[in-house]
């Protein structure tokens, strides 16, 4: 049994998010099921895919991982083309392919894991950046964004930025480094850490925004953190802004 | 009567170029009668914008300036937020709007044009930036670029990157810069005239791109421009990789 590893990079307005949806009622794709559909496509064979983040839908993606296995020995530059031709519709791309070992889990051999989030900051509504950037009307201080951020970083409980329906055992996460640039009206904030809980991102992205509109001080960051509870963080920002950009192995 | 100037922003992908087409089989409306409607419904009067430049279909526009006239005095902030409400489903957006004399004119006033065009250049077909760069698989010699790209600073006969349809009557043109830079797989030209002639731009990159792949020499490119001859030139570069990104007055 051989076991793939695809780097993919998708525009997730399209579809419905990286899993399947039990309840679809918008019609939309998922990452998994076209990506299978592909490998079938390809190879005849019915796959399962595992992917390093379960994004959201909305949520784009610079460098998803994923993998599969297979009995079929198919040289990597093989499959990125012959998958790129059967995803010639779709919003969804193979960058890459390696043959690595059966001990490499796309999830869960993932020492680091990198996002971004794009907001545009102008009065002006978006055209060009529609569904690919958060539009934020009010001027941010960014400095008061940045002054906030550095309490995030390092091993925390994160319960404060965490969705109700998030399934993981322990609220508690380490974040390595958040960075928050301004270049024009392009605010960036790239963010990592090994792991996430659900909308985690989002949530601190949301909280940050409320912080640079200067509806809360930056030092209030700290008790949000330390009060583990939801409701005392800002709202959660929308999907289209995150881009899930890199993951380490 | 009140002259207006508007800065737009649009996608090009859902409209058929700036102008309204007379045989527009595809059904895509143009930017020119997608905002005369928009004003229309502001005001109730049938106006004509003028614009700065009539890019083709696909091509994008991060700072397009167009100017209109009206009886009505309304505020320009007004204006903005009016216009942008009745643009709410368009890739359409107005970036700003100013009140100006009679003797301004979006097109015959202009004293500098900025382009710039996108490539992303990796082995790879896009998702996230389908129809707003052009995928290069090549890999380009961008040192060779920047060489070939110097033959074109100055003020020369640019007839050999006409289009044969351009009702120019002179060729002549000054290109005031043209910079080519590169950022991990994203290539930026950005080139700068007082006024262009139809598919320059275009024709330009197209001819770059094929001496960045190696297929002609940068010193070809003196031969090019003094040949005054389109058949001699590279091919029309796509308009999806190009963006209108300011006029100065």
């Amino acid at each position: 049994m051989m076991r793939y590893k695809l780097i993919i990079e998708y525009d997730g307005s399209n579809f419905c998010g990286l899993q399947k949806q039990k309840n679809n009622l918008n019609g939309k794709s998922s990452i998994e099921s076209t990506l299978e559909q592909a490998i079938f496509d390809l190879s005849k064979k019915k796959v399962k895919i595992f992917a390093a983040g379960r994004t959201d839908a909305g949520v784009h993606a610079l460098g998803q991982v994923v993998h599969f296995d297979l009995e079929q020995v198919i040289p990597a530059y093989k499959i990125v083309a012959s998958l790129n031709f059967f995803l010639l519709n779709q919003n969804l791309k193979i960058l890459s392919c390696e043959l690595v070992n059966q001990d490499f889990h796309a999830r869960f051999s993932a020492k680091m894991r990198h996002y971004c989030y794009i907001i545009i900051n102008r009065r002006a509504p978006l055209a060009i950046d529609q569904n690919r950037a958060w539009h934020v009307p009010i001027d941010l201080n960014i400095e008061e964004m940045q002054k906030a951020a550095k309490f995030l970083i390092g091993k925390h409980d994160f319960s404060s930025f965490q969705d109700h329906q998030c399934q993981a055992k322990s609220a508690i996460r380490s974040i390595n480094n958040i960075s928050i640039t301004k270049e024009a009206t392009r605010v960036t904030i790239e963010i990592s850490a090994k792991s996430f809980l659900h909308h985690m991102v989002r949530n601190i992205v949301g909280t940050l925004v409320k912080i640079g509109n200067n509806k809360i001080k930056a030092s209030e960051m700290a008790k949000i953190l330390s009060s583990k509870n939801r409701c005392s963080s800002g709202p959660n920002a929308p999907a289209y802004g995150l881009y899930f950009s890199k993951v380490e192995y």
